[in-house]
């Protein structure tokens, strides 16, 4: 981490305003931590869409909401309110990727070779750079709290980093200037591919990926503590990229904390799968005992029916990637059936090719819309709860506008074009990132009139991903 | 148009800027008018991307189109600058709807009793306001070219209005007001419904679309003439609300003008149509002979291969509304295959759920690749095609950065935190609505800065859509 402090450093001399971290006081020592006090016009409350709503909180807590409120000293937020929103799945480096993959055939391979080509030229200071900016782009559009699924653990080569968890390091020190919650799934990937011999070994810059066998991974990961703005939870990468004996290994280092996997996005998986162990790769991970409550399988795009029943009544969470999974060309899971079989969703930006969570949230439906030929998939309150599913990243108490819940929300205007003229409860329907106008985390507002706190981000972005490009061609 | 035009009077007593007509001199009469210079740091020419170049305009046309050149004393556009934008397909009092029929079962059905509710309360005063309002949004998105297919042409209970055409004088004023170029789409419009037994008869609200019989649309369209900002097209609702034996009048009102159709959306269309005639709906119309290279086909969703090959053979441009598609749960046509058929494609945002061309065109790839399963269907190339296929509006001579072209462009920021960090020729597949800079049409600046020149349009929106869901209560 000294390499990513001094970037740090690096920055502040270069005009950037420093950050606080999410979890430092906000008073000195001594005096009472003052109430903060906002007021809003309207908001989405447990209970449904509510008028004149006062929401206190006091130590990043809400300690009141109450509707039917006077302004009175409040800072009277902008449109309608809504609680913080997760972003369920991330790969920060990604976002490198956007407007960067459709040039020539445009195809998968020309995705995967860009992909591949900036995770080589990564490391710690130029990770924190990356996310730093790229978090706090999701921060400007309602994130409160980022999954990270984070597989980029180790130098060129493969090669340990004196400090093993440099990489992780710089995600957490990104998040905290970006003014986020983090949970840092830590991802287990051995196998650069399924074949009918079985696991094929990792090649190239997937070899930065690996840490050579699972104990070697388990025993890294045993490094990592939970902090007051990070949570430490796990990932199998997939059933292509870890072989079924390690499959175990991860659900007993996961012990309950948040586990997460890649499943059946393209159904070459599923072929290989079922070749190689007789098994979907929904039926392999119910075997070797990963699907829990605590369990988030990613995408589930192509399922069977018992897939389907499986996944709903062991009570995972199913994360949809709308963008990714159109952008990709994945094609459109069963989120509907899922959910109907007891299955809970989120969502995430995954490549972030969009980091727009009201775009997730309509491609949800849309594709839904699509797929079935009919409208009104999911409500509104649906569509927002799998916006605000903090609890499968392990924050349970975030995630609403109600009384001793971490105090995170989001105002979002409604006198923008594309707000205007609609019902403040069908907001989710209307309004783009662009129409974020305030953002605060465990109390702190870390986005204010669509600015963040760190400045100009897009600046950031930039700084952070034309040197990458210009360094793989 | 007198109530009309007192409407904008009370707007211009209200603070609101008034605008100039777009065919109005940019200078007095004895003064030669000047030339107007920019200078792009990139911009998509006909060849393809290209870095820093000058474009002049006189008369609304480009005199010079440089690459490679110096700015001089050109103004500066930032980012990369397109070609004029196209919205193909519009019906603006759809705006309303945008955040309003997703409450309860959300289905199709709470979208057109929605629709019909606002249908009911417009007159040409409100419709001015609402379509001055819409399309001042689309200006904001950097389109310059707008084909409004419009059938709300007759008083409550289908009694004409003393100037019949005042809907579309409204309609035409609008566009003037927002700075854009019209294709007034004069939609025929006389059945309910296509039944085993034919045309069922219009019911309700259908009685303000209807003029009663075929020919007496024409009569009413004959007087409907081009104006410099105007062209005067014609559509067939659908060949649900068009008798087959209305169909081939509208083919000869066209006469060669654009003549688009509404083209087999919902299968229920093509069920009755085939039930009704032993055709498919692009069957009939190719029997009834409306297909050609002046016809548009809009969504064109469920289409058979013989249908594709007809509409391909027959050089047709289809316009997609992918936003729209999605949200009707319409479902996925055949794009590429139509265009490897022979078909052009356009798009259009049709019911303004969504208005971002961009979006547009990510939708058009996007679902082409959740049917197909694979990446890189369409070019960047090929969709800022479709982006700016302004010809399909019978206006060959715009949508392009080339000398004697119309002198429309569109600056869209490249230091957003959307668009930071894409390849300027890829834009498309970074940009939205939001990150439009600058738009120009014939010559002359709608959209500096991103502001519009009628100043406030979300107010606009506003104070036209409220009022309207108030009265339908």
């Amino acid at each position: 981490m000294v390499a990513a402090l001094e970037a740090v450093d690096r920055l502040r001399s270069a005009g950037f305003t420093p950050a606080r971290p999410v979890d430092e006081p906000v008073t000195g020592a001594g005096s009472a931590p003052p109430d903060r006090r906002w007021f809003a016009g309207h908001a989405l409350l447990p209970d449904g869409p509510a008028a004149g709503v006062l929401l206190v909180a006091r130590d990043g807590r809400f300690t009141e909401v109450r509707t039917g409120a006077e302004a009175g000293d409040a800072h009277r937020l902008p449109g309608v309110v809504l609680p913080g929103l997760v972003n369920a799945h991330s790969h920060a480096f990604h976002r490198t990727l956007r407007g960067r993959t459709h040039a020539g055939s445009g195809d998968f391979w020309t995705w995967r070779d860009g992909m591949y080509a900036i995770a080589a030229q990564l490391d710690p200071d130029s990770y924190l750079a990356l996310a730093r900016a790229a978090y706090a782009e999701m921060a400007l559009a309602g994130v409160t709290c980022v999954g990270e699924f984070h597989y980029l653990h180790h130098a060129p080569g493969g090669a340990r980093y004196t400090e093993p968890n440099a990489m992780a390091a710089a995600l957490t020190e990104a998040a905290a200037d970006a003014g986020l919650r983090l949970t840092l799934l830590d991802t287990c990937y051995l196998a650069g591919g399924l074949g009918p011999g079985g696991a094929a070994p990792v090649e190239g810059v997937q070899r930065r990926f690996s840490d050579g066998c699972a104990d070697a991974w388990a025993d890294r990961v045993a490094d990592l503590a939970d902090l007051p703005y990070r949570r430490v939870g796990v990932a199998a990468h997939s059933v292509r990229a870890v072989p079924r004996e390690a499959l175990r290994t991860v659900a007993e280092v996961a012990g309950g904390r948040p586990l997460h996997v890649h499943l059946s996005e393209q159904p070459a998986e599923n072929d290989a799968c079922l070749a190689a162990h007789g098994l979907t790769p929904t039926g392999l991970l119910a075997v070797e005992g990963l699907l829990g409550t605590a369990t988030t399988a990613v995408h589930a795009t192509h399922l069977t029916g018992p897939d389907v029943d499986a996944l709903g009544g062991a009570g995972v969470t199913v994360c949809l990637c709308p963008t990714t999974e159109r952008d990709l060309a994945d094609g459109i899971g069963p989120a509907r059936a899922l959910a109907e079989a007891g299955a809970r969703l989120a969502l995430g930006s995954d490549q972030h090719a969009v980091v727009d969570p009201f775009e997730e949230a309509r491609g949800l439906e849309a594709h839904e819309r699509l797929a079935s030929g009919r409208r009104g998939r999911f409500t509104p309150t649906e569509l927002l709860a799998a916006l605000t599913n903090h609890t499968c990243l392990g924050w349970p108490d975030a995630g609403r506008l109600a009384v001793g819940a971490r105090a995170d929300l989001v105002a979002v205007r409604t006198d923008s074009v594309r707000t205007a003229g609609a019902d403040p409860a069908q907001v989710l329907f209307a309004a783009t990132a662009s129409d974020v106008d305030t953002v605060v985390v465990d109390g702190r507002e870390v986005v204010r009139g669509g600015r963040h706190r760190l400045g100009e981000v897009a600046a950031l972005l930039t700084a952070a991903i034309e040197p990458l490009w210009q360094a793989a061609r």
